[in-house]
């Protein structure tokens, strides 16, 4: 592990270091904690965990500095602190560049020298990859795609042809990025004819794809998924979405084709997202609802499941479903 | 890309072409064609771009021909006539035969002279691929495993034994074809015993099967897709499924064992069918729809959600649920 | 086929056999069945194919004896015989130790000499794998993994780092075990930072696991998966679940981050649990049921679907939704 000051901590933290000079080289819970390590408090129901913690670097509120009388560096969010000096330990580990004899490269490809590249991989031709990028094993990559410095690329990924990538970006195990979308015109036997799938997927930086997720190229134009987007397992995006900066989306969750969501949305798990939808920034979408309109007011929050009952008394529920649309003529 | 005249797609269109000797070597979007493109012409929208169109060839309705000077093929419908010349080119395109050395193929296999089998690829024994199929990187086949010709399977496939594929199909990467199905038997402490899945996966031709989606073996026959069934990605269908032609089925669709589809179906994204079911022909299932018993009647349209709403306006449906089993007693 | 003496059967069984000293060497269905083969008899609407079946020797309850002359079993409960039966000659098949020259083994591992490796294999430093442990092409192990004896690892997984995994367990196609949880802090920018996933995955002996299912690593603690539990295709754990004893979870369930199942409950298809709640011994969950708060009381069932509705119908439902709020105040 690399070592860091504790000024050069609290800089980064925007925090305050009573002891600046001070150097730690891990990060560790209360309970784990050596000499060495920086430690963060943010909980109170963990204070007797504090009492006898061992850490040489305490990261927490000043307003429980009464709690921790050895070296300091205080912020407001301990919690955010720790995910920042975590990430920050992260980059700084050797990066150590290697290229497995197995790794196939396709023609005029233009690979960093500082990439790692496990076994059994498949890259077309006219691949670009950055510094620091690395692709673990099993992974097969299309032709004339791009992927930026630091992003890494787990094993059994698909990346289809075309395909950019941003930097700073994770993809996690099976996903499969760049796949034709579904799209199809009926002729008059009832046979379905492909619509050609000839746009790609464009990634910015800082975003990360979750394991098994699927996103599907635009059939004309790209689908879109800016930076700081954070996309969690078994997601399915639908080909032309545009998924806009720093909205979060969580597991199971289906976006059908065409659709727009703006910045800093929240999707909960499983939620659904009809096609050619817009969806304003700022919108929480509780997990669970089906979303089947556009929504144009910022910053609200939308819910459609329906309660779960123990079961006898959802069968009465289920029976007077029907009933309702006679309420608002009878009950009056 | 080929060369194609006016007469021969007009043929394949069933349309009547103004220029039958033109010749044409490609299909272009209104506002990229040049003069050896083929373009269409559907949306009325889109005028302006056909007025400075520079293809060759023009695709579009008689009724539209005062809006285009130049060669035209008249056709009733021109975005499925762009469908089916896309596909057309597509098939022209020379295919390259080429089997890679990493390639593994097991003893006793019949391999047409013309395939194409990537790298990292493992096939057991008894396979037998047609003319023209093509296997991507990164995939993993069974024992006695029939594919059809012109059949593509992408990277991180994997195909159970004994699964047939019919010509014409297409399966994305990650798809998992011919995996146990789910059958246990529970003893008196509780444990499940596994049922043994000895059947298998029969695809038909002309069947599309998307990324990441799941079809399990049956348990003792076989589950059965039939010809021209449409599968988007994340899709899961349970043992003894029997889906029949052309139905088509959307994203994050569940479908339990044993489940029967008619023809013709429409099945919205994360629609759910539960086991034992038969669905009649020309059903439409609305998203996010759960079915919970089988529908006997053709050509109906079926939904399940619960309306979305501002989430304070939610709170006061939820609290209401309950008291729905009372509204029968109580209103009159 | 190994061989099997009808006394060895039924002891097994916990059954009574007519002649013990007969012998079979395979399990089939009544129509297949020949001299050398057990079969069972379970649903009297098979009378029919028991009359003209061949089989050497019949597993059926003791109340049907008149149905059938030949050499007999006599058990309670002949269909789950059958398939304790057919576990107990899958596992009697000889294993066939093999290592493919392709599969690489980091350094310090220990593998065990009767295991089967396949081809295009990527296991990390550290591993250690028990007796007869099956893992097919194209699998990739992160470092320090432990495979307990007799589990079979199918093709096209991915096992993160540090995960533990029991005996007799199946994992397959395309899973992926121990990946990142979903974990991420909201900096005053509203960029997502990482927190660190540095739990792993604890498996106990018997689970199954299906094709494209996806289990996270812990954040800091571990997801465990105790004994006996079976998990269907495209089913996702958050990180830090708990998932107990012979539970059963049915395709594409989502449970999300923290979860703790009781023992013995039965999940039904894409029913989704938040985060951080407690499910109670014995429950069960309907399918498409959403669980929002904990369950207390042991045994019981839930459910929260709305009944699909004819299309129109369900039109009337919907534009009655938002009357409910008044229901109560107006109705009385």
């Amino acid at each position: 592990m690399p070592n860091a000051s504790s000024k050069e901590l609290a800089e980064l933290l925007n925090g305050t270091s009573t002891d600046p000079h001070l150097v730690v080289n891990n990060i560790s819970s209360l309970t784990s904690a050596n000499s060495s390590s920086v430690s963060f408090y943010s909980d109170k129901k963990l204070k007797n965990q504090l009492k006898t913690c061992q850490a040489g670097l305490m990261i927490l509120r000043k307003e429980d500095s009464n709690d921790w009388k050895g070296p300091s560096i205080f912020v407001k969010d301990p919690y955010l602190a720790f995910a920042i000096i975590a990430n920050f330990f992260k980059k700084r580990t050797d990066f150590i560049a290697y290229q497995d004899s197995t790794a196939l490269i396709g023609n005029n490809s233009i690979i960093d020298k500082d990439v790692y590249l496990g076994p059994y991989i498949n890259i077309k031709e006219n691949a670009n990859l950055g510094k620091l990028v690395t692709i673990e094993g099993n992974v097969s990559i299309g032709s004339n795609v791009s992927i930026g410095s630091e992003t890494i690329i787990h094993s059994q990924v698909t990346i289809g042809d075309n395909v950019q990538i941003g930097s700073n970006c994770e993809i996690f195990p099976g996903a499969a990025i760049g796949v034709d979308g579904f799209g199809y015109s009926q002729d008059e036997k009832n046979s379905w004819i492909k619509i050609p799938q000839i746009g790609s997927v464009v990634i910015y930086d800082n975003v990360d794809i979750g394991s098994n997720t699927t996103i599907d190229r635009g059939a004309l134009d790209n689908t879109i998924i800016k930076s700081g987007v954070k996309i969690d397992n078994q997601v399915q995006i639908g080909h032309n979405c545009i998924i806009n900066e720093n909205t979060i989306i969580a597991g199971c969750v289906g976006i059908a084709g065409s659709a727009v969501i703006g910045k800093n949305c929240k999707i909960g798990g499983a939620a659904m997202i009809l096609g050619h939808l817009s969806i304003a920034e700022n919108t929480t979408i509780s997990p669970g609802t089906m979303i089947t309109k556009s929504i144009i007011q910022e910053g609200m929050k939308y819910t459609s499941i329906t309660p779960f009952l123990e079961h006898r008394e959802w069968l009465k529920f289920a029976a007077n479903i029907k009933k309702l649309d006679g309420i608002d003529d009878k009950k009056n």
